[in-house]
């Protein structure tokens, strides 16, 4: 977008910087690559990049893609889930971020070499550099990102993480998608807006332009202050909260202005042959919740106390409210909710318990700001009948065995 | 705390639930070591644990800690600063927090062998293993820690990172301390709490008892939703909201109420001997902020429009204001804060700037909540005098110069 040659804040701190920390007395930079595998060449490369303790190996939950390999025959598509009953806080950690891969390996792209281009229905097309993109005015918010795929489902073989792993909450960085259109000038006659990614599936989506012109939608280059890892789409993804994960495409390198909803592979056909609108698609989820502890694949480790822990979240804004049961949906008492509940982010809360042992049932149903309630299954299955949902946000009931094994109640 | 033997979540996850999850037809599940370094075998490795893009080095920056050094002739002391040029949100990735260490590598705690002791001047002395205490109410919030050595020093070398880097910002889970001290009875005449840390250098710091009663302070096992990474502490550490760092103890092994503070080595002697309160210490930290981009160590990339962007926080509670001036001091206005502003955690602040060519020198003033407002250096130097101040919250000048160079103007 402009003319001079950029340097980024990063090869200044390795070049420029780097240099005047060295002028400082006693300096003594490191890098985090390339040292030899000496004791003290761990202990300084792991004073420059820290490490897990030996003690913890939390992972993400691999799973071939079965959708994938059904429906468009690629046998490449695989499933990471986020390891949800470790998360202790509302921040998903990058590296435990789930990932849905339609078969994409994560390109390696050379930030040096990446443009975004902004096209289509726009008075002045735009490159830019991520240099570029980095120099514009940004923003960093905390918003969840869920694959529709997240649901729960009947079987008693379900834990938490294969019905709600596929979800995870970050602190995103980026350029606001307004921005950048203002920057181009939309053309009159121009309604919606299709993310372009360089992945290998050659991914686009088409959702409206309201929701671009919304201030929200980011051009996002930062996860948890950390450049996005490749999985999740460095150098460059849309971030849309509130919307279907599907659209907030990983490896952007398009965002290109239309007049009507183009009907692209992904958008077409037998990947959304289920979903009932007349476009094929739906963008926005309600309002959900899960409780991560007692969950499905855990066990209780005695009688006594325990403390229900679980997340909220809603496509809606923020949650206002969470109702724990544990007695199969008889009575309802409200959680605690800890802050912040922050619009389009995971929300904590607890509630106390008692098991005296033989069978429960628990389960919570979430509240948003819109007063949106999460529906159970029944009212979920009444509402959706033969079709396939396309947000699957049903109550999850988690039934305690008398030996305290917890099970998928679906 | 209880007598059953208790079984961790991750156990858990790791035994009955992997088995679980690997009765879901093509489940795979995978480990994240362990592995061939085959290509096959490295990408289920970053399937299961991600990794940075190998476009991206960004470290902390080590030094030597010459205080040690001098002070305690200990010759192993070392500092890792937080690349605070690099952060683009509020949370302080973990692998990036800085470090500040008087010769203590990071012990290899087994946490299954670990304990907490509660005893003192109690009345049910208590011992908790790791996962007695994961089973207790906990709590996750987003707080900076911050050494008392960080602050803006003269010198022309000194860098956005040798004079701020020793701050971070996470979101820590834990149990409040509050609770475990009401479950062990303080009794009457208790005035003061030690906390007791497993480290080779055996640190111990007195605080207020007032202060562990509040309900903010955490004994932490999580930091940004994993366990806490050895160098800051694995697998537990105290978090005592806007306090010096220096009270927030790694590898904490004990937490001792009495009647007095005690005068631990490392609360007496050389190490405070500057410090002019009776008692030798400070604990609160006042208004802060720094301008993180243009910063000293960095140049621009050209003139035209720049956004400035920075980080405030304050031991007293949320910021409220953050104001920057562009012209050595002489004017002021109000900057972009981006919520969400939580108490005693790092808020992002922004504000549109044309550099025209020539110098400039940029500066940025918080207001907190308490209506505190943060000192010129001037005004700090005349409030301390000779004495070296225990917390250095002084505004922070960068200078611009023709070239763009950014430089310390202190």
């Amino acid at each position: 977008m402009r003319e001079e040659r950029a340097t980024t804040r990063r090869q200044l701190l390795k070049g420029g910087g780097a240099a005047l920390v060295g002028l400082a007395a006693g300096a003594r930079p490191t890098a985090a690559q390339g040292l030899r595998s000496t004791p003290e060449g761990l202990a300084r490369e792991l004073m420059a990049y820290g490490r897990r303790s030996r003690f913890v190996g939390t992972s993400r939950i691999t799973l071939d893609n079965k959708v994938n390999m059904q429906m468009h025959g690629d046998p490449n598509g695989f499933d990471a889930l986020t390891p949800l009953g470790e998360q202790t806080g509302i921040i998903t950690p990058a590296p435990l971020h789930f990932i849905s891969s339609h078969g994409d390996p994560p390109p390696d792209i050379d930030p040096a070499r990446h443009r975004l281009m902004i096209h289509g229905l726009v008075e002045r097309p735009l490159v830019f550099t991520l240099d570029e993109l980095k120099r514009l005015p940004s923003v960093s918010r905390i918003h969840y990102i869920e694959c529709l795929a997240n649901r729960p489902r009947p079987g008693a073989e379900h834990t938490l993480e294969t019905s709600h792993g596929m979800v995870g909450c970050s602190e995103w960085t980026g350029v606001p998608l307004s921005l950048l259109l203002a920057e181009a000038g939309v053309q009159a006659g121009a309604r919606w807006v299709v993310g372009e990614s360089l992945g290998r599936t050659q991914q686009a989506r088409s959702f409206p332009l309201g929701k671009a012109l919304l201030g929200d939608t980011l051009v996002a280059y930062g996860q948890n202050s950390e450049p996005i890892q490749p999985h999740n789409g460095y150098p460059l993804r849309l971030v849309i909260p509130g919307f279907e994960g599907k659209f907030q495409l990983k490896w952007l390198r398009g965002i290109k202005v239309t007049d009507q909803p183009y009907v692209t592979y992904w958008e077409h056909g037998s990947f959304t042959r289920r979903e009932r609108t007349p476009l094929g698609s739906y963008w926005e989820q309600g309002p959900k919740s899960v409780i991560t502890y007692p969950a499905g694949g855990q066990r209780l480790p005695g009688r006594g106390h325990h403390t229900i822990v679980g997340f909220a979240w809603s496509g809606n804004g923020a949650v206002r409210r969470v109702e724990v049961s544990t007695d199969g949906g008889r009575t309802w008492a409200d959680a605690e909710l800890e802050g912040p509940a922050l619009p389009m982010a995971m929300t904590r809360f607890r509630h106390p318990w008692t098991w005296a042992g033989g069978e429960a049932v628990l389960q919570s149903r979430c509240t948003d700001e819109r007063g949106d309630v999460q529906p159970t299954a029944a009212e979920f299955g009444d509402f959706w009948g033969e079709y396939a949902a396309p947000h699957g946000n049903q109550i999850q009931p988690w039934k305690i065995t008398d030996v305290g094994q917890v099970l998928n109640a679906l």
